[in-house]
């Protein structure tokens, strides 16, 4: 059994050192030498060309590189076969990490403190305790609800929003229409986290930033999809909300000259907040891999109707 | 029974409008509005002028609005009553997440994308999955005991160090002079949380630094006093180290013209990783009174010969 690797974005050296010692009779090969396509049964792929998995006539399982699938599910010719997304302990970390990051950056005025630094200022600046920020997360899947918890281990008044209702051991949830609202409502900073489908493309847009309170942040580590640029751009402007930290972009990479490079108040970071490190993956790969084998069901299959 | 309350530090009204609900028939007064000396019971206060509380013949119980004693152990005239140090959730909370920001920023190249930001550049760099960062704790009391919980949260690698052992539910201890050692041969990322003491004074020096593995970094939350700069300034110049991120110097503010302000690889921060938030505080200190007022032992009380 042959395992065809195709990323632009990932190591293909570092994946094959990996999965080699976890399941050393599977072959790997690096597209584009894919060599005979009737000897692939498993594709692990990012962003792979259009048509390229339909010409695999024994393509078994389609394992993502990436937590988000929909550059995938928007290929039609995309083969009917169980599509895989990737979760893993490595990835979730980074996710989590990045957000604890950001999240702290805007409380604690690390930007503020280091261009006091720039001009040898010393001044404290006043910061409201964690316990009296109220962070708004989007998307309770594995993604936000690591992040939500790192929130709360350190004492932010976290609460979190999904499509349908997904209780949280102690965090507040809501989901729907109604519980949007809600939620916005009562983000000092508002997360996002979600799958970008049909349901949640533009989610970030004028309405949403309305309802939250002035001053608040926006947040988006999810897709550029999610967000109404334009929208933040007058949001901003307007003086309603007070700063945004992106790592993702309607057109990647963030084009020259695009106003979110210098805008004071968006910091901009290169889509790294979640990467899938060979190292933290691999076991996931593999596992799915050794169930498919023994025909046991696989675990994080997407569900192509609600798209994740 | 009246309370005085002196810091050049601490905003006086908010702790009197916190304090009233919680012990309304205390009566609140500010110094240098003493009064009649002989009326003051409780005294809370961040480094009071040296011989002022001597001055206070009724007094019974000294509240410390900071969680560092050392500058009101070094007043010879301090009353041998009850010291009692500042152990609140807010200054707990404060205190991990400026660590936890502080870790984040080096591992995800914080400052590094916010210059590519500043620069136009869009090209994503590597950083290492936390689970593979490992973090170093110098200090497992309140304050280092929540700096690791929230970076094992997040999956760092994390250890600790104290004085005498310490044993820490999921957090790998150490203890004593070989501990150290131990400790630093391992930490990718020393985080300094001591009390400052006898013991602890200059403990890190060009000797520890040594140990570290190369390329490591230091995070300094607890005073200045327990850093050699010296030692810091050649240990980063000589390439053994890759930074530092401090919030406490030997003298603050931070003079102007220190090489600090200025050095590529520091991040000064004014003294702010801690606060003491009267908002999230005054519970501490309403308990501490009560007890008092009820003859039941005090929690929190500074051993004077340990120095914490």
């Amino acid at each position: 059994m042959t395992l065809l690797f195709c990323s632009a974005h990932d190591d293909a050296g570092a994946w094959k050192a990996e999965l080699k010692p976890r399941l050393p009779d599977l072959e790997v090969r690096v597209w584009p030498d894919v060599g005979d396509p009737a000897d692939i049964t498993y594709a692990l792929v990012w962003k792979p060309p259009a048509g390229m998995l339909a010409g695999l006539p024994n393509l078994k399982v389609v394992l993502s590189l990436g937590a988000g699938v929909e550059p995938l599910l928007l290929d039609p010719t995309l083969p009917d076969v169980p599509l895989v997304r990737m979760v893993s302990p490595g990835l979730t970390d980074d996710m989590a990490g990045w957000v604890v990051m950001q999240v702290l950056r805007w409380q604690r005025k690390l930007d503020a403190f280091a261009e006091q630094q720039r001009a040898g200022v010393w001044k404290q600046l006043v910061h409201r305790p964690a316990a009296e920020v109220r962070v708004g997360i989007l998307g309770l899947g594995v993604l936000g609800e690591a992040a939500a918890r790192a929130l709360k281990q350190l004492a932010f008044d976290v609460a979190g929003w999904s499509r349908t209702a997904k209780p949280l051991d102690g965090v507040e949830t809501v989901h729907g229409e109604d519980g949007l609202v809600a939620l916005a409502a009562r983000s000092d900073l508002l997360v996002c986290l979600l799958p970008l489908t049909d349901a949640t493309r533009g989610i970030l847009d004028r309405k949403l930033f309305a309802t939250l309170p002035p001053g608040a942040v926006v947040i988006n580590a999810a897709r550029g999809g999610h967000l109404v640029e334009a929208d933040l751009l007058a949001a901003l402007d307007s003086g309603h909300l007070a700063g945004a930290s992106l790592d993702v972009f309607a057109e990647e990479p963030l084009p020259p000259g695009h106003p979110f490079w210098s805008h004071p108040k968006i910091h901009v970071t290169p889509h790294v907040a979640g990467i899938t490190h060979p190292s933290q993956t691999a076991d996931h790969v593999a596992e799915s891999i050794r169930r498919h084998r023994a025909g046991r069901p696989l675990t994080n299959v997407v569900d192509r109707t609600r798209g994740y």
